[in-house]
This record gives structure tokens, sequence and C-alpha cells, in this order.
């Protein structure tokens, strides 16, 4: 099957139905917005085993990982169906007139979160559903009231048609204006371009490399009326190991984060790929374990080709860097577009010269970084650029006694972590996923979770409205029941 | 009094002081924020009558304003304090973990707002007090718990020297650490160059012109390290004059728009600009009244030279336009910086062929386009840029036939009126100061009102943390009676 690149000129007919269409949706009841997302997770759910054997072929994931991604999917819609129908998230204000007030009377105001419009989305190469054509940026910009418009990822185009099918089908059944979802095919960075360039375009959601997002980013605020780049971006995930943590249990977190920095060949934008520690014995123990349980990984298939020999490439970058050991023995005749995991180390006063060392290498690959001693630790940390996670691993007591370490990382990251991995992120209200650039471009916002839907809408306040004229959410008699902060008092 | 320009050196010994003094500060308690805030506010008053006389002689502002905004100021303080000692502007999310769950086990997830770092400020000429020194960019990152560095406005430095002073008294009153607020002097451009240049600075407020604040939003995403502007910029305020209102009460709304758009020689972000009528008699009895209503009004002094001279260059620029037609009566001998106001009209169809028309005159300037009929009414309002507000003026019948036009408008402005006029912005959680580009540079925050703070901050999330290492907020048994959002339940 053949995947087509939109040309200019559909672009430009996308978009300009995609704005027709959010006239209409952006006025459509929450309920029936919930519904759709609802019926969006069931026509995910019917399509089977023709979803889970294509995202397979397409990414080279395991069924185990698709199976979880799907789930993982289609409880984000159920997320947002159930957080738009409840309906408190639009912050509703409420502040009722003062006619009499002196010097001047205070008119009736009240605000509420409203869509921004268009919204385009790149999705993941390595999330093929989760953070893709139906991910948490589609889903949160549908909740909104925005309309979207996906440009599929190029590296697993028939998954991406699968799911835009199923929205289609979905959009049908629940009686949703037409284009209110778009689905273009754009391999050439022009189809991109053109999208984000677009003036009736409102915002941008993109999951992927440093290259890709600042890319996006820029085009944005170069337009004549820049517009928000929520891009999730790049992320090196330090973690901090604490001496008395690695005295006591050295084998217990090298199996661990093994596991973590090598888990789906380290194809996660939270892998933790930067380990800092104070030299000494027991440092020198915990290398050794965690060697050893890289070494004992075999390598795997990566995502595709292009994932595979950038891998290579920044990989060897990195070891080729002055001062830097690899750790982990040779890498075997690779299969065409298999990672082996590498562990390599780096003296902290050569990692403090260096910024190429840390630049995100995607992929099974960890740096350590060896600290003379914990002032030194403190320089590399103070050094390191935004993240969207940071962990610390720590004994109880020394946890307490390095608050400031702790304090410090804090700045650093959108995600703190103590005693755990960064893999795995839980789609809860508590997650945050973003952090201080370049880890992502605008720290304010997550992408997981419900806050993810703030990223696309924006304030907008009624003065001395009738009431026949106000949204639900804001007429006196609360019909949708949701909790409004009315004359400085929070009621339902 | 002279008032001399930092030097580079200078701006970079304080941003490394205003960075230090954030470790500090970010770590103290809400209570003792919110002391400081309303400390400041009691010094502001303490400043009494020399406070009134530097204002008044910097700005020509009359005193029965200026007393306005020193309450205005005072209040936003107690605002901002009270709703640190609430604490639950700081959106508290827990996800208790679930050890037990399959196929993997739930972490323990908590999240709050923190604060960003140190925050550039740039003060408005023409708020001297509420959008200045100790405005609400200040004490809305004050509040959150950033760190402030203020470019005095060179339009009244003396003022900002006073308002500086008296937010360094209630820092030492209050045992505030020294830094948390640093006052610099920059009538060079190079001076707020350098400032938003700094890696160590965060975030940047600005209220001023287009040409300001969109230089200020251009370096800000040049850097290395892009960090978030909100520039509240320009907006002309277009209102909508509908026919029926005009036919029962064309006298009375002239009066209400000639005592807006000259209020204070027309010097609010929120002066009405732009009146759009459809042409039939009703309007040109409107036009006859408001021309004459305007007439009345004397010429008053503007703010300082440059604003006057800017004035009188850019109105004569629309006036010179073609199709352009002056109403309100030749210009009397003006004294140096006085400002006359100005009615002006345009057909539709050459406003829609004329971008120049569609630009910012800061002063006592109104603009009215005259349709043909509500097609082309329509076709002004869609082609409007992005506004701080947008007015709707119409008797009760004819509000619910043009529901398409409110609609359409609503997508416009960050703030719709009906049956009012824009100026008098109201310090409530309601208020949105803020629109779509170039109102101001990122739709999603309000520079008005309790949201405000939302600017400076930015979500951050604690993964297995020990209770010890918490902040209050996220704490189990929550010290400080905060609403938090706990396993997807509001609960205090």
């Amino acid at each position: 099957m053949k995947f087509i690149d939109s040309t200019l000129n559909e672009v430009d007919a996308s978009v300009k139905l995609s704005e027709k269409a959010f006239q209409g949706y952006k006025t459509i009841d929450a309920k029936k917005r919930a519904a759709f997302l609802r019926a969006i997770a069931d026509e995910i759910e019917a399509l089977g085993n023709e979803l889970m054997t294509t995202a397979m072929r397409e990414t080279n994931l395991p069924e185990g990982r698709i199976i979880g991604e799907r789930g993982r999917t289609t409880g984000q819609c159920r997320m947002y169906a159930n957080l738009i129908e409840e309906g408190s998230w639009v912050e509703a204000r409420i502040d009722t007139a003062l006619p009499d007030r002196l010097p001047v009377p205070k008119p009736d105001i009240r605000k509420m979160l409203v869509p921004l419009g268009p919204v385009v989305v790149f999705g993941a190469a390595n999330f093929p559903l989760a953070y893709s054509t139906a991910g948490g940026d589609t889903i949160s910009a549908l909740a909104a009231g925005c309309t979207v418009i996906v440009k599929a990822h190029p590296a697993h185009p028939a998954t991406s048609a699968l799911v835009a099918g199923a929205i289609e089908n979905a959009r049908i059944k629940e009686d949703i204006p037409t284009n209110v979802f778009i689905h273009l095919y754009g391999a050439d960075f022009q189809v991109g371009k053109a999208l984000v360039e677009h003036s009736l375009v409102k915002a941008v959601g993109f999951t992927g490399s440093f290259a890709g997002g600042k890319a996006l980013f820029d085009l944005a605020n170069k337009r004549p009326t820049p517009i928000p780049v929520f891009a999730e971006m790049s992320s090196i995930n330090p973690i901090v190991l604490l001496p008395n943590a690695l005295e006591s249990d050295a084998e217990n977190w090298a199996q661990k984060l093994a596991s973590s920095l090598t888990l789906n060949v380290g194809q996660f934008c939270t892998s933790p790929g930067l380990l800092i520690g104070i030299k000494d014995e027991h440092l020198d123990k915990f290398i050794a374990a965690l060697t050893k349980a890289i070494e004992g990984v075999l390598p795997g298939d990566m995502l595709h080709s292009g994932i595979s020999s950038n891998y290579s490439r920044k990989a060897a970058q990195a070891l080729s860097q002055p001062s830097v050991t690899k750790l982990s023995k040779p890498e075997q005749e690779l299969v065409s577009q298999q990672g082996t995991p590498i562990l390599a180390s780096v003296p902290a006063s050569e990692f403090l010269k260096n910024p190429l060392l840390e630049e995100e290498v995607f992929g099974p690959f960890a740096l350590i970084v060896e600290c003379r001693d914990k002032d030194q630790m403190v320089s590399v940390i103070e050094y390191l650029q935004g993240q969207l996670t940071a962990t610390v691993i720590g004994n109880a007591d020394e946890l307490i006694h390095n608050k400031d370490v702790i304090n410090l990382i804090s700045q650093k990251a959108g995600r703190l972590i103590v005693n755990g991995v960064p893999t795995g992120v839980e789609v809860c209200p508590s997650m945050n996923h973003g952090g201080p650039f370049p880890a992502s471009s605008d720290s304010r916002f997550t992408s997981v979770g419900i806050d993810a839907i703030k990223r696309f809408v924006r304030p907008l306040a009624f003065q001395n409205f009738p009431q026949s004229l106000l949204p639900k959410e804001l007429q006196d008699e609360n019909p949708l029941a949701v909790w409004r902060l009315f004359n400085n008092e929070w009621r339902k």
C-alpha cells in the first residue's frame, strides 16, 4: 500500500475545512463530545487483530507492548470523556454585578476556558498509538473542542490509517461534523511546515526529536501571528546515585536500571541516559553489576532503520569523545535494524567540558558520570539542561541529608522520582510529562494526564451578558453542575 | 534627580543575585510571602502624598486617577496575598500507589505548581502604579515564589524609585532575602535586551506597544533556551453597533462611547478605537451625536511627549488614507503634549483593503467602519486581528438574532462585553486581560486577576517521595488545608 504526501494545495484546503468544522464543533455540548471520544475508543478496540499486527509490523514493537499501548490509548479517550462530561475543568469564575458600588458600579463578569481552534498534531515514532493519531495530543484537543489535523508519522502510516478510520467511524456514529478530524500524509518536511505556517492553525502538538520540535517551534514563532507549540523533545533523564544506597544495594539498582534503560530497546523519551555517581568502591561495584546486566540483554530490533542508524551514529559519536570509556563488550555483528545496549563512563571534569556528551542518544545507551566528590556532583547537576525526569537514588537518611541536591535537580526536570525508574509514564491527574527546555518547548504544560487539555484552550471573559447568550457553564442556574469560583467562593 | 542606566555588567550581576535569592525565596512559606505582599501595600500607602505628586508630575494623570490606581495596586497586593495564603491555586493533585496493580504496580505520584525562577518585568507608561514597578506582573510573580527584576519605565523613573523603595522597606520588615526584588534603570533598549537574553532569567512580563512587546518576544524565542514572554501589546477594541440599538438609543450610546474613548486622553489599552456599524439613518444619527460629544471634550495632556507625538503621527497617518473622512472639527493649536479627540469614518470596503487602518492609534482616536449590510459587517469582523476586548451593542432581540456575530467576534478577543464599554478593567477572578495575538503574545494567560499567577509557574511531579521531602501542599496530612484532587476526587 502506498501513502502519498498531501500537496500544499491539499494542506491549505484541509486547514480551511478544519476551521469551518471548528465553527460547529466548538458549540457542541460536552456530553456529545464525550460520546465521540468514547466511540473512538470503541472503534479502536473494534479494529482488533488487524491493528495489532499492523502496528507490530511497522514498529518492531512486541505484542505485549502494543496491547498495553492500545489500552493506554483507549483509556485516555475515556479519561478525557469523563473529564469534559464532569465539566469543572473549564475553570469557571463568576463575579456578579455591584451596581451601587462607588465610585463606579461593578459589572457582571464571568470567565471560562474555550478552545483555540484547529490544532495540528505530529505523532511520535515510538508510540504508534498512545502518542500518535488518536494519542494524547489529538484526544485532549478534541476534548477541548478544537478540531485536529494529524500528519501521520511516516514510520507507521498503515497503523495511522487504521486509527484514522476508527476516528472517522466514531465521528459518523456520533453525528459529529465532517472534518473535525483530518488525516494527512507528509513524509516530506514541506507538508508539516505548511501546516504549522497556515494562518488558520491555532496550536501545534509534537512528540519527537529536538531537531524536529525546535524547527516547528521556530516556524510557529516566526509567523506573522505566532501560535503556541507544545513540543516534547529531548531528555537524557539523569539518575543521581547517592553513595549509601550503592553500598547497601548496588546489585538491586543495577538490575532495575538495566531493565529500565534497555526496555523496548531504550526507545522511551524517559529512558535513563545519564547516571551520576561519586567515584568510590561502591560505585565501582554498581558499575560492574550494571555492565554485566546490560551485556546480558540481547540486541533488539529498533523502530525503523532511521532510528537504528541514528542510534549507531550518536552512540559512536559519544564513545569517540575524549576520556569516554566503553564499559560494555564490543557489539556482535548486528542484523539490520538492531540496537545493542551500550554503557560508557566519563569523568565529571570531562563531562562538564563537552556539550556533546549531554546530547540524547535515543536508544539503549547510558553514560555514567563519575564525580570526584559531592561538590562536583552538584556542579554536574547545575550544568544540566532541562529534563523530562530526574531521579535520585538514596537511603532514607542520605535523602534527608541531600535535600540541597534534590532542591537543585528539581529546577531541571518536570518529574522527580525517588528510588524508582523514570520509564513508565502513568496516565493520571498528577502526571507531568514535560519539563524545562529542551525537554519541552513550554514547561508550563504537560502532554500527559487531564491537564494536557490546558494546552489548547484560552480564557474568555463575558461582561454584562444576558443569561441566554452565556455558555451553560456560566449561567446562573449552573445546569451542568460544574465547580465554579462564585464571588470568590467555590460552589457547585 | 538623575536616573542612570545600568551597565551590562550590572545587569549580569543583578540577574545572578536574583537567581541566588530565588534559591531561598522559593522555599519560603506562603504565609511569609503573603505577609511580604501585604507589607508592600502598606509601604506604598505610607508613601502618602509624595507618591501622588510624583506620579502626577511624571504622567500628567489627574489626582483622582492616581488615587484610584494606587488603590488598585495595593488591592492587587492583598488579593495575591489572600490567594497564596489560602493555597489551593497550586493545583495539587495526588494519586496514591497501587502496589498490587497488574501488570505493573502504580507508583505514588503527586503534582503541584512551582515557581519558574527570576522574572523580568517591564512596566507600562500608562499605569505608573498598577501595571508598573509593584504592578500585577511583579506582584503575581512574587506571589508565585519567583524573584523579580523590574526595569523602571523611563517615563516615570521617580515614581518607580519611590515604589521600589517601598518594596525594599517591606522586604526588610518581613525579613525576606535580599535581592528578591531588584530595580534597574534602562532607558536604552540594550538594558532590556540584556535582561531578556540572560540565561538565568526564566520569564518576562511586559505591557506596552506592539513594537516593544514583539521585539522582546522575538529575543526570548531566539535564546538558546527560549523562555515564555507574556506581552500585553496592541488592541483597537472593536465595538459592533447593531441597528436597533442605535434606532432606539443613539444619543445614549454616543455619550457613553465618547466618555470611554476620551477617558484619560484615550490612554488605555482597552480604549475603543474601532466602531463597526451598518450604514443607515440611525448610524448617521449616532455618528452626528458622537461627533458632537467628542468635539465637546477638551484636549488633555498626554503621558509624555513621546506618546503625544506618536499620537499625532499615527492619527495623521490614518486620516491620510484613501476614503477616510475626518468627522470631528480641525484641531485647535495644541499646547506641547496635548492630544485632541479625533473621530473619523471609512467605508468597510476600504477598511478591508488597508491594514494600516487596523493599527492602534494610542490616544483618543476612533474610526467608524461603515458597512453596507450585515454580510459586510461579518466580513469586517472576520478580518480583524486579535483584541483584548470586543463589544456588541444591541437590543435584547437583536442580540439573540446576532448570535452568529457574537460567536464570530468571540474568536477575536479575550473579553466580550455586551451593552457596555471596554474601558475599566475590573480586578477580579473572572477578569481576562489578554487575548489572541497581537493583543497579547500568549492568549492562554491573563495579566489581571488571580489567574495571572499561572504565567510564572510550571507543574512539577513527585514520584515515590517520602513524606518529609514533599512540599506541605502534597503531604498526606494536608497541613495547609488546600483543595486537592485526591485519587480523582476533590478534597480539602
